[in-house]
């Protein structure tokens, strides 16, 4: 049986670091700031990508495949965005490698590339540098395209999902006639993550804009998605731009309207990645391991029997086949685990330490009595159910624990939102209880940059649904129009 | 419209390259021989890798995710490994970019890595390396395993999806306790590819081994499927390896069996590339351009409005929109084309272009006389049916087409066989004729070598199924059990 977790209250990071390793999710590998990602951790990828995928398509979007290497030249076009990403690129400068006399390889000096290539860290330069070729006229507009990929940013301190030099995303990268129709498409995207943060990882989220500083390199804006997690830091779980002409000019990518005349077409990108495991973890998991929404996780149920011989093992078997196949009838995720190399206790841990929903554990007894036992993973509860409720039960349970778990989340997110009005009051807040801190900000970036230099905070967004609201900078006394959320965050 | 295809008889190559580009499969980008994935050949990978994975979870496979770096040293630790693959590299050197002061970045020479990293040309030894953490007993095995990834080997000629520097592929990894357990998962992938190629892609494939010269770096025997292209040229359109303990000892990876005594893990791996989409192409498509199988077809139907006005287009809309109604609710992939900007004849040569299996054509006079006109790609012919039978109709041409287009990718195989004794006939035929060859052979390296350098034909496999059959090897006379494979190859 595997070692307890470390406490959340003790040493909530170790503990992080912990699950991911035990519950089988992901590790490092041997390439520097590199994750594994395992089969568990990657089934819940899969999930999300399945759910993503169908929610891009419904709204027109379909899937491409651009270069994993960038042009070092491609990258200067867009000034702002070189910026943003040339400290942390990886770059390709030869393509052989040949024997070095001592039994190992070199690399081949007489096969340096003429022009160095860039591993992407995101793809606006190379897609837009396709789309000169494929827009002409207002007929090729909109394109409406995604692609799933690994991006490279070379991070100094990584930790798995939540920061690391290579990762898996989706970039969606559009084409627009106008203005309008690219913020509506910016806007849309963000509507899309949130309602997946909220009905599938059950995740609360603050839709927002980010503040100058902390917007994309090469945005006129960005708007994102914030959730909070347990330990009172903020995550942002997904982002979606508005990029205005700004690559379009760049890259050359011109159109012919229809009344005939020339114009640069507007541009939205927008993305999630491998990170929302991170945030999925740290929204609902608890000491006891992970705690997964029924509608991302790989198994939803488990089926573990209780026996001493095998004429029991056969006993609770049958049910537990029977059972099954009810369930799967039914649209449920079941998994019997049959194996005699572990024990039933040992099993029980195991599944809560994965996060699996529902537990049914079936022995003799049970067989004799038409019953199971039923246990809650959000809860952590069990009960007796008759055997000919099972199915009824379990359906109704998924959607039970898929809003239990929303819920909890959004009672500690209100719990952990507060509004100040003085500085004084904010670190304080800030050092004591952490959270979501909302506060009046008179909009410069000298303000922001004191706040985060004092405190760490930043801000995470200005959200879209908060209401003007007449106030004073927290900081320097200004005049702001309604307050932003900070926080401290991952 | 589209200029017509270059013919196939006047030059395959120039069709080929032709036909990728205009049913806007894929193109090449400013990245050198990396090619970009346009949306329509993106979906037909997207149906491929559903099927593909299915039979690979059917079978007990679990996706997982593992670095796209391998670090230098890595490389060197199985030595055939590192031979096969060092010559053709992409080698990231260094982390960061600066600027140059005028205007560009440039590679910060601050910024090298200690030890090179070598982007996956294929992920054996990063996989290895990671394998030795997750198995210590045999109750650690069997590992079964695939990736779905890019890949990167330095091509110094490409070709769009047959030969490109990057590439998307799958690749299974998979660790065993037993040399029989091994073999057997090697041979069930080969089974799996045979039967997706047949059944999926309706290319009719002989399953084979491979000579020594021929094997995957690393392995002690590399099995494949060989398909015989329209040109007479073969295209090997999937491996699966056994790799005995190669690789186990050269990352340590050992494990204690029941009895208690430790031995080394024994290995496969196993992949099938976008490389198939070139094989598809090849396989069916005509002078008018590309003919897809319904199975992989992102549409398998598509219905073309005729219309004069308005109120026409109301009309035919109205039966249009039952008639998808009606094949989706059979599962059928159905597109309806009602853009006005386009003409009914253009959307006919887009649609054979892009070779959706059936189209179906309506307009005022089909309304009238409650019928549609059925346009069939495979053998474009066209009738007109019953308003009333469509969906039988049309679910029945599913079946159909798909036989027909393996019964005619098998008759020209058979057309294209033949079977010669002489080194002389041997010439005569490949020279003539082409296609797949069969013929004694000494089982020498030396001889093979002079083949390929006197004709430019290899040896493809030594097919599986073909029986014993004493004979001379055709050109150094030698004794020869078996007759093997040969052909020119992409």
């Amino acid at each position: 049986m595997a070692k307890n977790l470390t406490k959340r209250s003790e040493d909530y990071s170790k503990w992080y670091n912990e699950l991911v390793i035990k519950a089988d999710l992901a590790e490092n590998s041997g390439v520097r700031g590199c994750m594994v990602i395992k089969p568990y951790g990657f089934s819940i990828w899969e999930k999300m990508q399945a759910e993503l995928d169908r929610m891009f398509k419904e709204t027109g979007h379909q899937n491409a495949y651009f270069p994993l290497f960038i042009p070092k030249s491609y990258f200067s076009k867009e000034a702002s965005h070189v910026d943003g990403f040339a400290k942390e690129c990886a770059v390709v400068t030869h393509y052989r490698l040949k024997e070095d006399g001592k039994g190992g390889v070199m690399v081949d000096p007489d096969a340096k590339l003429e022009e160095e290539l860039i591993v992407r860290p995101t793809s606006e330069t190379i897609i837009w540098d396709t789309y000169r070729k494929w827009v002409q006229s207002y007929r090729d507009l909109p394109l409406l395209i995604n692609q799933w990929a690994n991006v490279v940013r070379w991070e100094m301190r990584t930790r798995l999902f939540l920061r690391t030099t290579e990762f898996l995303w989706q970039e969606g990268h559009t084409a627009h006639a106008t203005k309008d129709e690219a913020i509506f498409e910016t806007e849309q995207m963000l509507n899309i993550y949130a309602e997946f943060a909220e009905n599938y990882m059950a995740i609360p989220v603050v839709k927002g804009l980010k503040t100058e500083s902390e917007r994309f390199a090469g945005a006129l804006d960005t708007y994102c998605i914030e959730a909070l997690m347990q330990d009172g830091k903020a995550l942002q779980a997904g982002t979606s731009h508005f990029l205005g002409q700004n690559f379009a000019k760049a890259f050359d990518v011109k159109f012919t309207a229809k009344d005939g005349k020339q114009d640069y077409v507007w541009a939205t990108s927008w993305g999630v990645s491998t990170r929302l495991i991170g945030a999925l973890i740290m929204t609902h998991s608890d000491d006891k391991g992970l705690v997964l929404p029924p509608n991302l996780a790989p198994d939803q149920v488990v089926i573990v029997p209780i026996y001493r011989s095998d004429e029991q093992f056969e006993l609770v078997s049958k049910v537990a086949n029977e059972v099954m196949k009810e369930l799967r009838a039914k649209g449920i995720r079941v998994k019997f685990d049959n194996r005699d190399t572990h024990k039933p206790g040992w099993k029980f841990n195991e599944y809560e330490l994965k996060g699996v929903p529902v537990r049914l554990a079936i022995g003799p007894r049970d067989v004799e009595n038409g019953t199971l036992e039923l246990a809650r993973r959000d809860t952590l509860t069990k009960e007796s159910i008759s055997r000919d409720d099972v199915s009824d039960i379990v359906v109704a349970l998924m959607d039970e624990i898929q809003k239990n778990l929303y819920k909890k989340a959004q009672d500690h997110r209100s719990e952990n939102t507060s509004h100040v009005s003085t500085y004084d009051e904010f670190k304080e807040v800030l050092e004591t209880k952490g959270g979501f801190i909302y506060a009046h900000w008179d909009g410069t970036n000298e303000t922001e940059e004191k706040i985060k230099n004092d405190t760490k905070a930043t801000i995470r967004c200005i959200p879209l649904d908060s209401k003007d609201e007449d106030g004073l900078c927290m900081v320097t006394g200004k005049p702001s129009k309604r307050k932003v959320l900070f926080a401290k965050a991952y």
